[in-house]
């Protein structure tokens, strides 16, 4: 709770200065040298080693592959560059961050370096992880109302059998919620856990499991049909549900951008960006896309597929609200939240030979960083938010110097 | 025409024949033995190298990196496996395929694989690639409903004029049709392009970009603002607009799975896959999805990592139906419809190392088979659907055996 | 308890029994007299009077229309008809009624009534009101998220003193839930409310202004902004949110019809019906529905007109899922779910002439008889649903019997 | 052409005049002296009857009813009130109406009124109907993709025969276009028509069911199932397709309104309007709505009731965008669109009473005034968005005064 108010306070009180960070050697060609550069930064920065994503060690420990794959053949190659310095003021990140990000599409590191050095500039950005859960929905069919009916009643009553249980399943698991959903015959329960610092997906699998069975062997009524899962928790796929709740974890992220620094690193106005983001919001919502922003799903692949995420779960990840606005003083506000956020700092593939390099490269790496890592990608999504809609907007100002250039 | 009449006819007679293909040396856990029959096997069959994803040869031609990414400092490795063989009826790909997938999450190769399996032994999927379409959709807005309606008047009369600016822009892309869309004093004009055999997201921006110069120095009234994107096109995000229309390509890939295939390989029956169908497809209505499917973003991801696509597009791919129901014969029929496929065989990241063997696996490099890679991402979807509700119906099996099995 | 014990009871020893309820005089052609059949056969049922509905009264007390219109010129006419019996086994609901529905659109009364027919023939359709709740989501806007977050944390230590608030300001609302959603600065609070028989948009609207007055007055931190709704309840639109909650209330009914039945009142089979649910879920989930239904506004937008209530609330009542399958048996399970039915039995327009003779013939007008209403609105869906589905899958039938009549 | 250019040149020369239409004798209380002189207004000003309205007139003649119900017992009344002048500049619809609305929701005329008030004052509201469009969406099933793709092929060559048979079919459906979308072994095929001055339901029914009867008798292979409509074509339900294209007619409507009417007439500043509605549009994109709007339902319903439209078509009716911004000059902008008014001017219940005499005061009964109608339906939900933001943006300057104006 101190904390609490400490962060509150630190947030109220956040100035736009300019930090002297050193800034990371960027090029857009790659060179052998401009390499060297940046690992020779990096290393001094963060005190890290990139061994494997250098090259220089090979990875020959096949037993560390147990649990991530089959068939196994070789290893893809994801070419993988840094940002930064992203700066971050959260509950649990805080400071100044390199970000990795693997990817094949030229330009996105360039755009997301942009995004992160102009809010480095106006002092960093604030982030927080609010809420946190991760979800299984198991289906239960019944013969009528009348059956469904009396297994609720008696699903009621064990809340708190269902939290041993889960805690007899799982070390990290802890049960907070359970909702049920009744359509005709059709009975869903939701069960909502914490899952520490891993993603949780299998774990929240396994505890439900653990729960269901027992559901079965003491129920006063027998479902005709149940699954694990009724396709409703939103794995995998944008959904409203998940996006108006939380899904993994759910993070906001804000900013106040100065009109000198809108100028001069993003080379437009913050009038024009406010247009832009007026006009594109209701683009969105004529597309009838999920919440509203422009390209989550860049910097938030990139990032998961460098740090051992479940990359499949951009899907729902990817989905959020931006908002842009003028402030009194002629900056501009702007924000990003992004209630699916399904990450993890242990399990998975976190401890995948450049995967750990990339979370160490943060901090990120191992117990007590999930948090952390999430408040990370919300500041590097408003980075990215910010540099495409001053690029976007910018383009009506070229096209506004042809308009005023040209004899009529 | 005949090309058209003799597939229709192929898939009329298509017989659930259990093909002599020779299978895969699978294996779940890693083991070096079982990495060099794999890819002892698949260079026998497929002809393939793996140099680079076994890390036999070794990355360094960095100028192979222009235009892939900036502000570079190494490769990001992820763990490899492959899946097949994937039998196919399709206008562009006929055959049996095998699979390469990237991933860190256990179990996935292993699901797919099951699915394939199923759908070889019953004589393969059907997948068409049903139509094309990639699209920018800059945004005009006006003083008012006045102006706005004298250019749009103005823009109707000049497709001809677009079409013959986007020839003179690009070799590959094609102009194929321009929507206007008023909402107010806003102007969306969609425009929709054929890219070839690239995923084609910067062509067609490039391609509306001197279309709209044209426009801005030619046009009888200026607009207040433009953007080359009102964020209506389904860049990056999931959308009803894009999952109703084509963002890409549009697939749709079916089989139907005798009965007796279905106990043997996915050990549940064509009722319970049936009944998981429909209760999950509620589930998935309930939660506010855009289409119904059970998990195509984890083949698609892994897919698209190993080969070079823009896995981000994943947010927008991994849209689409799923449908399952009995056949009279007692068997299961099975579908999956993708619209949204982003993909190509050319640009990108399709020509780095490990990403064109990839490609190269499954004869699915360079020029003329960017049709053929999205019917075989429609089969392989389509294995993983099978494949998952194939397990959650299970799960209602052994919740049975518990039951009846157990003293009361 | 001890009634909800009974009620499950009965639902599940509920049997397709063909009940000996005296059918209503139908007809489709209106004379005169049919109409007095009708009134004669009604009042005797119901004891019910229909003097101002047959305009034997004329209105002419003015001050009535307090609070209900203004600009008042005169009144519309809106033609009522009655189908019925509806036969309805619900938590409060119970027995048969006789349903008003006041539309200009022909064959929507023969429909609703067909339906209607089938269920009773087959025992009656259970109906129960699940949940309850009406919203009110006011948004506050700040600086930044340090002053909303403290705004928040005095928020939280406040929901005593709300509930006290609301009932100081009403005597029937009930202040049962509070939920906060951030989104950058912005903060939405949202209040849910049980309202008695009352739809409550009215009540929740002053109790959650009483709230906010207090909080404005109270709160160690000012928003920059706030307005009593932030859009965000759902009202007078059909949402997402509201249909994966409650608004208002939330009813699902169930019916099982034989076969016989399904053959000899509806003239189609329950296959039929099943291939048509399946195929027509899959096309509405296509046309990007909230939800997937029929035609439930046809007859909820008919009931609404006769009895007063807030008829625009048809945006947002007319979303949620009908279910249709085949038994075991032979017949067919069909359930709707209306999670967002805005109705009340008091208030609004219930009290006026013919609305308060409609409400009085299914003995719902007044103080207790709102969930009673609820359940008769999901009885009435149903219904339609099932008539409409039958409907729509003879016609395949039509075409059959074309088909295989006609000479080749 | 002449007319679009000369209505163009109108659009853009419109000024903010203060017209100097007569105002409607307003009042909140009903009197009979109030009603008198309404009616005396009213009659001068329109020269219509409202014999019915008032009750002078009784309704005797029962085959009128012929086609809008079955079952009939009697009239319900709806009170009903007039506001205006909503002043118009359409392509159509142009001058000042008095519209009806019938309702029992109290301050909704007053509210509607008060925009409406607005608008006059600021000149009138732009009111265009952009396209038109009632569709038909069969769905056909096959037994595979060959079939199905045989059936389309041959389908495609056909478009000139459905044309001729929609004319031999209906006198004033006209087939404009006819789109298909496989899913699957599903096709849809959606047919879209111009229907005339009808909304057209029932048109596009009988023309849709001519076709489908020829398609079954002469394709070269027959479907195993079909379904004169998937519900795949939005009819009575608020769906992302029909929002993103046209159901019955798309409209767009426009103002701008200078401060000082802001001031004077709404009470509220242009700057808390814009913050209203950028606050309350973010909040309507998580509610998880389609679209983005205020409260068209209250309008249109009550407009649909009084003038014999199909009232359950509010589902899809009311969706739609509502904009608002500052302008340069320090006014708002406002805009709403509208695509999917499925209105008409013949048929449906436009003929009985008093919906014909509401028709009539805003001579909108009959052959050539659907598109006028859709026009005034614009201008009708601009006024009610105006009003409701308004009065929720004022709310904050009352919290203002209470903070601003109490001791601490």
């Amino acid at each position: 709770m101190q904390n609490l108010e400490q962060l509150l306070e630190d947030i109220k009180n956040k100035k736009a200065t300019n930090p002297l960070y050193e800034s990371l050697p960027a090029e857009i060609p790659v060179t052998g040298e401009g390499i060297n550069r940046r690992q020779e930064f990096l290393q001094r920065k963060t005190n890290s080693d990139f061994s494997f994503l250098t090259g220089q060690k090979r990875f020959s420990e096949l037993s560390q592959l147990e649990g991530n794959i089959e068939n196994y053949i070789g290893m893809s190659m994801i070419p993988t560059g840094v940002i930064g310095p992203l700066c971050i003021l959260g509950s649990a990140a805080k400071g100044a961050f390199f970000v990795p990000l693997a990817t094949t599409e030229g330009s996105l590191l360039a755009s997301y370096h942009r995004g992160a050095k102009a809010c480095y500039l106006a002092g960093g950005a604030t982030s927080v992880c609010l809420i946190e859960g991760v979800q299984r929905s198991p289906l239960f069919k019944f013969d009528n109302l009348g059956n469904l009916g009396t297994f609720l009643v008696w699903i009621l009553g064990q809340i708190e059998t269902f939290q041993n249980i889960t805690e007899a399943t799982s070390r990290y698991a802890k049960l907070t919620d359970m909702k049920s959903n009744i359509e005709g015959n059709h009975l869903i329960l939701t069960f909502e856990y914490h899952t520490g610092d891993a993603s949780g997906q299998n774990m929240v699998t396994i505890c439900t499991n653990a729960i269901c069975q027992y559901i079965i062997q003491n129920a006063p009524v027998q479902p005709l049909f149940w699954f694990i899962e009724g396709n409703y928790s939103g794995d995998k796929k944008a959904t409203s549900q998940a996006f108006a709740n939380v899904r993994g974890k759910k993070v906001t992220t804000e900013i106040t951008l100065p009109g000198k620094i809108i100028h001069e690193v993003l080379k437009t106005t913050p009038e024009a960006m406010d247009e832009y983001w007026r006009s594109s919001t209701i683009g969105t919502i004529q597309s009838g896309s999920i919440g509203a922003q422009g390209h989550y799903a860049n910097g938030l692949t990139a990032l998961f597929i460098a740090t051992g995420q479940d990359v499949a779960c951009v899907s729902e990840a990817s989905v959020g609200i931006t908002r842009m606005e003028l402030t009194q003083e002629g900056g501009l506000y702007a924000s990003v939240t992004l209630p699916n956020l399904i990450v993890g700092t242990v399990g998975g593939g976190t401890s995948l030979p450049t995967q750990k390099e990339c979370l160490e490269l943060m901090d990120c790496y191992g117990e007590g960083k999930a948090r952390k890592f999430a408040e990370i990608c919300g500041a590097l999504v408003l980075a990215g938010e910010i540099s495409i809609a001053a690029a976007l907007s910018a383009g009506q100002f070229s096209a506004a110097h042809q308009k005023f250039g040209r004899k009529k």
